[in-house]
């Protein structure tokens, strides 16, 4: 135990300072993408892509911290489950930093042609999705199984969302060819946005998890239920 | 120690034994999602769905398996950069399953209509993402870091491959509009794909992680250098 200066509890508590904090980077960066997106504004998609590193370090420094309280403390039952939790909510968020610059990346792209439509449905999406990314966190640092519970449901509103957005923008593409590789790029800024949710709800299940000690994990697999009955899926 | 009977190099053992399964798995269903996909066969399609829970249950056991190897063993240095590894591959495997599903249900939307065209470059790009997975995994079997990294180099050619069926999907549905619906389906097929890759990347990075004790995570931001400067970006 030597070469640790703090106490155990100062450890934990510096390594959910850290979590929170990459949240909150993560989070801004969903907003930011998507203002960009928005009011179509250049600066705002490049701003997301040199904030990226800063969350990449945290995941990193999360990841050693995290390493670091295994191999030296030893740390047994909810200890043990706090610390993985860490280091999986860690990767997830890094994704989630991935998936924003993703959508500076589109929203670079698209701005080299006229705005196709004002977006409604894929800013009200990004509100959702970064409402569930704050929820989720909040869950694990407060240990709120009923909060994180709600992430996991809300996962839902925020795929069919998407499906009503991908449909509409069909419909674009139908009616003018010209209008397709915007409509494309916007179909993935709402796949990007779906995925982000979809990594919320991990964080929600690993919160849930790390409190009742049990696992529910591979719930978006219920959905699928009704598509091995049917064989039929629309999107 | 008394409640695990098994030494511990059993115990490590079992658990490689798991996630080579899991692995041979997963690349079973990408290789079956796109043989269906590819010769218009529903049935192979239906048998992705149906395998899927499978890998789900594996991904679950090799969670609990380590977590209960880090919680009674606490494991030093190597042994812990395994077990931490073996937690981070499970999901990266889980996930490749998922996409693999993903893939069956485009495949399935597909089938409703007449074929697109015949494909080459899609089967050509799940062969690739099969090799890394399968590489991947061999990798942290036998500790090969050299391996490992090749895995990680090769993700560019799968990008390039993606970038290039998208545009010729994007010619497609310029041609005609009747397309389109098909074209986005083939177009989401590439992207999870691509995704594929990434988490055979992922499995290849934290193999030399586990080897040399440092992170190369983080490794997609490279080429966004380039993006950083032009801001310009094509897919």
């Amino acid at each position: 135990m030597s070469k640790l200066e703090r106490p155990f509890d100062e450890e934990l508590k510096l390594l959910k300072e850290k979590l929170l904090e990459m949240a909150s980077r993560a989070e801004e960066q969903i907003a930011l993408a998507i203002r960009g997106l928005k009011d179509r504004e250049e600066k705002l998609a490049c701003q997301v892509l040199d904030r990226e590193e800063a969350i990449n370090l945290l995941d990193i420094e999360i990841d050693e911290m995290s390493m670091r309280l295994l191999a030296l403390r030893q740390p047994m039952a909810t200890d043990l489950r706090f610390i993985t939790s860490a280091m999986r909510i860690g990767s997830d968020l890094e994704r989630i930093g991935d998936l924003a610059v993703n959508i500076a990346e589109r929203t670079m792209d698209l701005l080299k042609h006229p705005q196709l439509k004002p977006l409604i449905d894929i800013p009200r999406m990004a509100e959702l999705a970064q409402e569930m990314v704050r929820d989720a966190l909040n869950a694990f640092i407060n240990g709120d199984a009923v909060l994180a519970k709600q992430v996991c449901e809300r996962d839902d509103q925020v795929d069919k969302l998407n499906i009503q957005i991908f449909r509409e923008l069909l419909t674009f593409m139908m009616a003018d060819t010209a209008t397709i590789p915007r409509a494309v790029d916007l179909i993935l800024v709402g796949r990007h946005l779906e995925r982000i949710a979809d990594h919320a709800t991990n964080i929600g299940e690993d919160v849930i998890f790390m409190i009742k000690g049990r696992t529910i994990k591979h719930h978006a697999e219920e959905g699928r239920e009704a598509l091995r009955k049917t064989c039929a899926v629309d999107e």
